[in-house]
């Protein structure tokens, strides 16, 4: 008789992009691609709660994080490993939610390529000034506005996991000088320099671009504050692929409002959606993205799911998860 | 004694922006980086034909398309070499101007590492779906149009001269599959075949994005007309950084508001400046950019002066000179 098998429920909310769903289709997809291991699998698909209550009670793994979080250790006895369909999981900090025996792993690598696609729309963009001359389209202005070649130009990343290394890759693809800023300080490859995020201000005057791509935690909420904008040079842009609360926006459009920074190009507002009467939508030299820099608008859930296969398999033979988030960290 | 020195006259207009102007300063900094074949030159320099009469009489080689042109022989009886600072020279055609015994030639060479980088641009900016996220900023709309990957798609690119293969480099970087289509059809770099101008019409259904970049001739114009457009693919954009009469603006503005074509980046207008009562400007999902693509915008002299100096070495030493204009081909 075959072992038995392993409960997996499967949690989707209505709410969420079509992308963003994991349907029957996409799992068997996934499934066909993963046979071997998804043959372990007895799996169950939910929507915004509607199963979760008993399939919560035999699981061992979760996969999207419930709207409903309290009392798991109750509610979900067997279950071993919750995964979050995406790379951010500020919304569902604190994580005082989280059962200590609970591993909870994040879609970290699923952002990579299409952030880095994203960078290389986003630095030349800015580069060849854009923002002004969208303006000018908009206000039938003919205005030749030339730019130099970019190579030789510094970007300075801030944050340089899956995102932030999509962008040094991008960076260095346009021949930009890039300088990569984390909590570690580590090498990582395509960035000229690394160094740690106590070193921030006396890096922000040399930058040319500054793309945020760290986490949204307690430690970077408003990272780029006023006073560290005010560092930068008047003729540098802003790209912000993370979080917006990693910003100040207020700032930012003050900024761009008195030509004190070049340009900007925000893919990340709070709230989402940006309400109508939000002021920024009419900031000079913005351009508003609507959160796409980051996700593969057909196979996101491809992706998530080979990336969740390749941990399964880490499970399986009892070894240590990839992508764990630290709850201290936030992470 | 010292050889006899060679006569150059440089004839600027001061209507040009002021990036192709060949002003003292950059004419000193050239022959400052190549001084051993500047020794060997007596240059003047003209501001709208000011000297251009007196100059004539001596000049062996002249830099800049004079605007009178009439009987260069008798005018400029030494002449032997003129030099246009621009790759294209549809302006001055037809060239029966030119007498027989000048060597013409053009600025090819200049313009393909901007050319590379407005096509990075502006493939990402089609495929990522800017020109509608850029009309829903203007409306204060979020909508969020993902768009998946950018590899694999194909891009087309017609006219394969130094803007052609800046094309080609950029979508090759992008993981683009490359289609050059060419008078000759010889092989180019990054490109993964290479047509004939004669296969155009079959090409054009495989293209997710088509690049114009043809010097405008007798033969070009008009070449994306109305029927090659409905060849194209509704999903697909077009680019042009070639010249306005290539493609036919009125078939391709009908396609773009019957949503019979995804999107435009149209970087040259015909006139230029476009006027502010042309329908174009407020075509959906059009970009147009104010023919930028191309020009270095600090150092296209710079980058102009090497190419020449490079061929005056040639000249001396009584070689063939590059990029000699065909008067019957007119590039």
């Amino acid at each position: 008789m075959a072992a038995k098998k392993i409960r997996v429920h499967i949690e989707n909310a209505h709410h969420k992009p079509e992308l963003f769903r994991i349907t029957q289709e996409r799992w068997d997809a996934a499934c066909a691609r993963h046979r071997r291991l998804a043959s372990r699998l007895n799996a169950s698909i939910g929507w915004n709660g509607d199963i979760l209550d008993d399939a919560l009670k035999q699981a061992e793994i979760v996969i999207g994080v419930p709207a409903r979080r309290e009392r798991l250790t109750e509610r979900a006895p067997r279950l071993k490993w919750l995964h979050a369909t995406s790379a951010g999981v500020d919304s569902y900090l604190p994580l005082d939610w989280l059962p200590r025996r609970l591993a909870f792993t994040n879609n970290r690598g699923a952002h990579g390529v299409k952030a880095e696609q994203y960078l290389r729309m986003a630095f030349t963009l800015l580069h060849t000034r854009m923002p002004e001359i969208i303006a000018n389209q908009r206000a039938h202005r003919w205005q030749e506005l030339f730019s130099p070649s970019i190579a030789g130009k510094t970007a300075l990343i801030i944050g340089l996991g899956d995102l932030g290394q999509g962008a040094a890759r991008a960076a260095r693809q346009l021949g930009l000088e890039v300088i990569g800023v984390s909590r570690s300080g580590k090498k990582v490859p395509h960035a000229d320099e690394v160094h740690r995020i106590t070193a921030l201000d006396r890096l922000l005057p040399r930058a040319d671009f500054v793309v945020m791509a760290v986490p949204l935690t307690p430690e970077t909420r408003n990272l780029l504050d006023r006073a560290r904008l005010d560092l930068m040079k008047p003729t540098a842009g802003v790209i912000n692929i993370a979080r917006a609360p990693v910003a100040d926006y207020d700032a930012l459009r003050d900024k761009l409002a008195r030509g004190e920074l070049a340009g900007a190009v925000l893919d990340v507002m709070d709230p989402e959606p940006l309400p109508p009467e939000s002021p920024l939508w009419d900031t000079p030299n913005l351009v508003i993205t609507p959160h796409i820099s980051c996700d593969d608008g057909e196979h996101y859930i491809d992706i998530t799911l080979d990336l969740w296969f390749e941990n399964l398999a880490r499970f399986l033979k009892g070894k240590p998860l990839r992508n764990r988030v630290d709850p201290r960290r936030g992470y």
